[in-house]
């Protein structure tokens, strides 16, 4: 079994008519239901509004791949539940950054980068895969199409990548690394572009094939209950 | 001084009236032009067509980077020159990779893998820096245009460079690993993606200042006479 | 299930006695053994005396992971079945490459360099774990000792590896980088540095944790039949 | 000109004087008095208990490479002084972090990850170079021994390095990665393990050679004054 606890910002959805309308009980629960045909997947969701943001402790403990959705309120989630965030991703549990969670606290604390690129709405994506033997490309197409999607483009602020798996292109002239990875700690993450929360991509078959096949890749090999810099015997 | 040897295969230019109306003497003579304005550079040029390839051993030993355009006649190009260039690169000798040298036999013996790609003819292409504090991009704005330039995309069957420092867009639909970099032994190689011999893109400012950086970037730290799996005494 | 074929060159086995004592069937058996309590493995063997060295096109394109273990005799290997070795890699097939064939010939054309380095028999090894969030760490204690086993120092002439998992520390003063992931193509390559002919290091639990964990991590996400490098028609 | 600002936390050197006799003048004067002998270096020095840390805004805008020592202070450092050291580097400054800095604010607001490691004092340490085409291993040999050093060992809890430079051998029977490589934003950092204060290491030539080098690496490419998510018109 892996435990996924799915977060969503949900504030977009209750307020924007169209974007209620693509993603009716939000983005979280449209991610719960593709996620949810796996059977050894258990699914848990929360939000900012929750209390403590649905990420006490005793429900990270109990993740093995937390994903991550934010946008408009970054600034509204408590340091501390980013510092929570953080400390479980180093002491094992994967973490799967989504669309415009690339300035999300939990992440940029994570690659210690600004996360910035440029943007614009309503162009054109292609998804090309740039490493076919990835877990994570695991029956998705060579390239796959997103119209209308949101364009990222480069200079996209993070260190150098694990893995590169995927780079998008932009009918608009951009490029982008838009599927990446980082080991940090014991734990692994995926970063994935798509989807911005005025379009569809979370409908998308390929699109959800990415993340399902993230959610098995980045589960936990080992987690352990703290990083500490011991004093130790000399062994010879 | 930094000694820089230009092999060109230098067929096209010969045979094709188009292909020599842009780079009357070469391929490899307008490289060795636009290099040859940096004063501590000694430039040697080499074709397919000299004795030995151009590329005797002594060449080679008095050679810090080796830059390599060849396109359609990469099987004429004798296994032990393909051996004596890979030997020099281990034992230190900088490497810069042109365009249709993706599947060149030095640079396929030094990579591993296949080299293929796909490719197009008469497209138009954009190329984006992604790693702007790298040497090879001083000076190089964040993105550049070459139109026309022959498509290259992915999937392109490279192992995963230790560095990407440029990805190409193309008008067509793809994108492409434009300037990636590969440490082999005490050696260092950069692939740099254009440009198409029927194109002006040798004559571009952007391409050449890429290619003038990474003469620089390639230069040897060291050189060492023979790679050897030495038994050893013990040290403690 | 996972198909796996083990080649040995099985030649010191035959011939030693001190060896024969320590791997009665060859080291090719032994591991089969260990292996073949994993009731989702499916194992074959191979050896060099075999026709075809035991690896016809027919028996490749029916491996999912191939274990290459060689010493002596790299040279009596036909250039014909490295690359045809090679080939299989880059088109899916995964490949565990232990101890002494760092400088096997399907090894060294897939890394592209000379595999040297220092080493010296009958020393004291200890491996430590740096990467312990990888699957082939599964299970692995953070550091376990074999002892004697022959000592692999550096310099070693490889690239940089995508990963590094291991480690070594040996008594007579040298480090080795022991463990070590390389993609190529469609292919993972893992590279293992235990165990020496005349040391039981492939009895070692720790040791065989490791391979059983590279088998499960080398297994292929997707098999193709050729690398080719296609004109494409423009997508947009 | 390279413009070097040298912050230790200078504590250990004002009252302890086993420390004082080694570094009569502090970590910082004695990193300043060889690579002085630079000419083209412009070398400052800054300490904890300067006004602001030593490292206002316009110190480091004025500086190319900074380099970094604290070991018993690093939570007196401000948060906003470790904020805008961070914020520094990804808009170009390079960074140098020595020993005990492994868990400096600046370092870890960097990399991600906690920076944790084992330690034990008093052992003996060899520093073998893995990577001997790298400049900041120019004229390094190919190892060469600390002793006494602390012991550093694995498991060091940083992200996979862009590059692994120098691996750590210790008499006591542990590994380290000992130099390595990051680059974050327009920033180049280096990380180096030697030396604990109450052992020479920095009277040592070799470790003078390694830090010289690295100013010279890590000296930026370009600066700039703001990373932003600019929205962007499109192109085509």
């Amino acid at each position: 079994m892996i435990k996924v606890t799915i977060w969503n910002e949900f504030l977009h959805e209750k307020t924007e008519e169209k974007i209620k309308a693509i993603y009716p009980d939000g983005i979280h629960m449209t991610i719960a239901e593709f996620l949810g045909k796996n059977d050894d997947f258990v699914i848990r969701t929360a939000t900012l509004d929750d209390p403590d943001c649905g990420l006490p402790q005793s429900v990270l403990d109990d993740t093995d791949v937390l994903i991550w959705w934010g946008h408009m309120a970054h600034h509204r989630v408590p340091d501390e539940v980013a510092a929570r965030v953080q400390s479980s991703v180093l002491r094992g549990m994967g973490l799967i950054v989504l669309h415009s969670a690339h300035m999300s606290k939990p992440f940029t604390r994570l690659i210690g980068t600004s996360g910035t690129l440029k943007w614009r709405d309503g162009d054109k994506e292609r998804i090309w895969c740039c490493n076919p033997g990835h877990p994570i490309a695991e029956g998705v197409p060579e390239q796959f199409v997103l119209d209308p999607e949101e364009m990222y483009g480069e200079y996209f602020d993070i260190p150098q990548p694990d893995e590169l798996v995927f780079i998008s292109w932009f009918k608009g002239g951009e490029v982008f690394r838009s599927g990446v990875t980082f080991r940090r700690g014991y734990g692994k993450i995926f970063y994935f572009r798509p989807g911005h929360e005025g379009n569809p991509s979370y409908h998308n078959e390929n699109v959800q094939k990415v993340i399902t096949n993230a959610v098995r890749w980045a589960k936990p090999i080992k987690r352990i209950d703290e990083l500490v810099a011991p004093m130790t015997e000399a062994l010879e």
